[in-house]
């Protein structure tokens, strides 16, 4: 017997029909044997449903209000999904983020997980219920509601994971797991079995948006095997785990790829120390967020210095970028919005010399111009022109034999 | 400046309009330098719209998640509401009826208030801020969701006016007070200015249903004036309070009716101790709520019993009350469906010698037939015929000058 905490989003949890059949599944891991604690988050459309009320009376609304408000959408679905359980005689009881004492930070719309008190689950699991727990939510230490950003369900699932020690958190989606790439770009595409958080954060972030970029840190913090799987098909999905040393790993997990990108490159930047800061100092300051970042050894005394932002901000950054030329006297400003990152990840490269190599001439093969590199321990990126972004991840996919 | 604790029930909070509506209204109150604490209910529809949902999954829904559930009504117009006060500069905080400590008992449903910590929403309203507070909810001592039952918002914003010790508790309606009758069936009906507790809970319970009865005893318990309003017109509205001994009050504040009543007689049962229990135990078992009783002096050994129900239950009532003259050896059952409740109400009456015979006067000169009297401290009820309702109202109106 063994405690499983399980997550459904609001496609899974979209209308009475799926909330039912959400039940049924949870039902027969309790067949099993299984104790069940169930994290699910707003019915599909109420968020919007919500938020477009909020706008409706001012745009900007306070952010401790919208939370108040927001809440209200994982609180229909818990009742919703008490009762379908209690329907099929299967004893449940639902509780808001406040209620099982989800504390966060005071971040409006964006809160933090500080502590969890289980003691109330855990009896609530010892009788012998399911526990339905409200995704996204939580409340900081004045007792005002806060919520964790949007697909912070994920982070809710995972944390009571971690402070019940369950087995294993399985997070159910539209997806039936963790692919080797995107399917529609490659339809050779595997579904991965099993992934190490590493692997998994670099994949989040590089746009295989499967689970919660947080959600995986607080996994890979607390341990908690996180299994992603099909609320609408039957399979093992792919489990997120901690590296384990005797497994023979594959050298790479999966080509990742992102289409929003633009880059910006200030040219003849005087080469001086805290150059950086001043440059994306103001970046920041106008809320546009920074990728890939590469500043390579000067010539002369100055340097050029690259980075990548998402492509909707890149007017707003080359404007800016501009205004920071004058200022530091630099030569010029370029940019350019065809262009998109190709990722390499996997444990595995870092005991494999000659990984990046294999990576440039698949590339060069193709005839595909490289246009920047950044490397981490387990993740090689480069931006290429965006016509090449199909060619580039097929190339990949077939030269590490992803297939 | 005063406390003023305001509570608008859902048509007034009924789209987005009349929110915004709502926030002008209370912060013209604090422009006035009044304190001011809301209490709202759920939008209009939304109650309907969230039990439409439970009812999906399970007509037999358990009523600790049927509370979760509607709980949600509510929590959504305080964040609006919030959000429109703060949009027109009136600094302004919501809270869940869990959050401001409405500790009730767990009669989930229809708790009843235990307790109020007002520790938080004092330091508020001192802070300047206005104060928005869901009604109809609370939570039991282990902290799961309450609701207060149908109505239930009155009974939170009286509540809270208890607690805080305010100045007035302020009801807005969509009617602009209390009348002396029902305006449709006597167009000179007159609003009151000033009505007794006594006086209102009178009226509430035949039917002129502008407060809920609750409210108004939880009002006189603790002494808080309360005064009726409407949201979408101007006017002093009726203010309902403790009787003032300094007063001239009219012998009869207005003539209440009940068209829905329908009256159960069983004739020639045993006149022996217990008997009105052997007829009414059983008739409340079946969930069916009495309202008059008459019991006459016994004649013979034998004595004859008649109860009104609602006009609903009428044909359960009468099949159950059959059984039960078997069972007692009474001689037989009858019943009428067509009848109507006329009562006159007021605390004048107590020093006024000769209204009930003024009462039946007015009655026959009229030919109206009386066929069942129940008397109280201040109020006379008679049942007739239902196609005398509006002659009998009418003929009561007039008699007691109240136009």
């Amino acid at each position: 017997m063994a405690l499983i905490v399980q997550k459904y989003g609001g496609t899974s949890v979209g209308d009475i029909d799926r909330i039912t059949n959400v039940a049924n599944k949870v039902a027969k891991t309790r067949k099993n044997g299984h104790d069940v604690l169930v994290v699910v988050s707003a019915m599909r459309g109420e968020t919007n449903r919500l938020l477009t009320l909020a706008n409706e009376i001012d745009a900007r609304h306070s952010p401790r209000e919208l939370d108040v408000l927001l809440s209200t959408g994982e609180q229909v679905t818990i009742a919703l999904l008490a009762m379908a359980l209690q329907k099929i005689g299967c004893p449940a009881r639902s509780y808001t983020g406040g209620q099982v004492h989800i504390l966060t930070d005071s971040a409006h719309t964006k809160a933090r997980i500080v502590d969890i008190d289980a003691a109330r689950v855990r009896q609530d699991l010892a009788d012998g219920q399911v526990v339905v727990v409200a995704g996204f939510q939580g409340i900081d230490e004045s007792g005002n509601i806060t919520t964790l950003g949007r697909g912070g369900s994920d982070t809710t699932a995972v944390a009571l994971a971690a402070a019940l020690n369950a087995d294993e958190c399985q997070i159910y989606t539209d997806v039936d797991g963790v692919y080797t790439t995107d399917p529609r770009v490659v339809p050779e595409a595997r579904r991965l079995d099993l992934l190490t958080y590493e692997e998994m954060l670099e994949m989040a972030s590089l746009g295989a948006k499967v689970l919660q970029l947080r959600s995986v840190e607080f996994a890979s913090k607390y341990n908690v095997p996180v299994r992603v799987l099909s609320s609408f098909e039957e399979g093992d999905g792919t489990l997120i785990t901690v590296e384990d040393e005797e497994m023979e790993r594959p050298v790479i997990s999966g080509v990742a790829f992102n289409r929003d990108e633009a880059k910006l490159t200030i040219l003849g930047v005087p080469d001086r120390p805290g150059i950086a800061f001043n440059i994306l100092g103001p970046i920041a300051d106008e809320n546009i967020e920074v990728d890939m970042i590469i500043q390579n050894v000067a010539e002369d005394s100055t340097t050029d210095f690259t980075f990548t932002v998402h492509r909707n901000d890149y007017e707003k950054a080359l404007d800016r970028l501009q205004r920071i030329a004058k200022e530091l006297g630099a030569r010029e400003v370029i940019g350019d919005k065809r262009i998109v990152k190709v990722s390499i990840i996997g444990v595995g490269m870092r005991s494999h010399a000659g990984v990046a190599s294999a990576m440039f001439k698949a590339l060069s093969d193709e005839g595909i111009n490289i246009q920047m590199i950044s490397t981490s321990e387990i993740k090689i990126s480069v931006v290429v022109d965006e016509k090449y972004l199909e060619l580039s991840v097929r190339a990949l996919h077939n030269e590490f034999n992803l297939a």
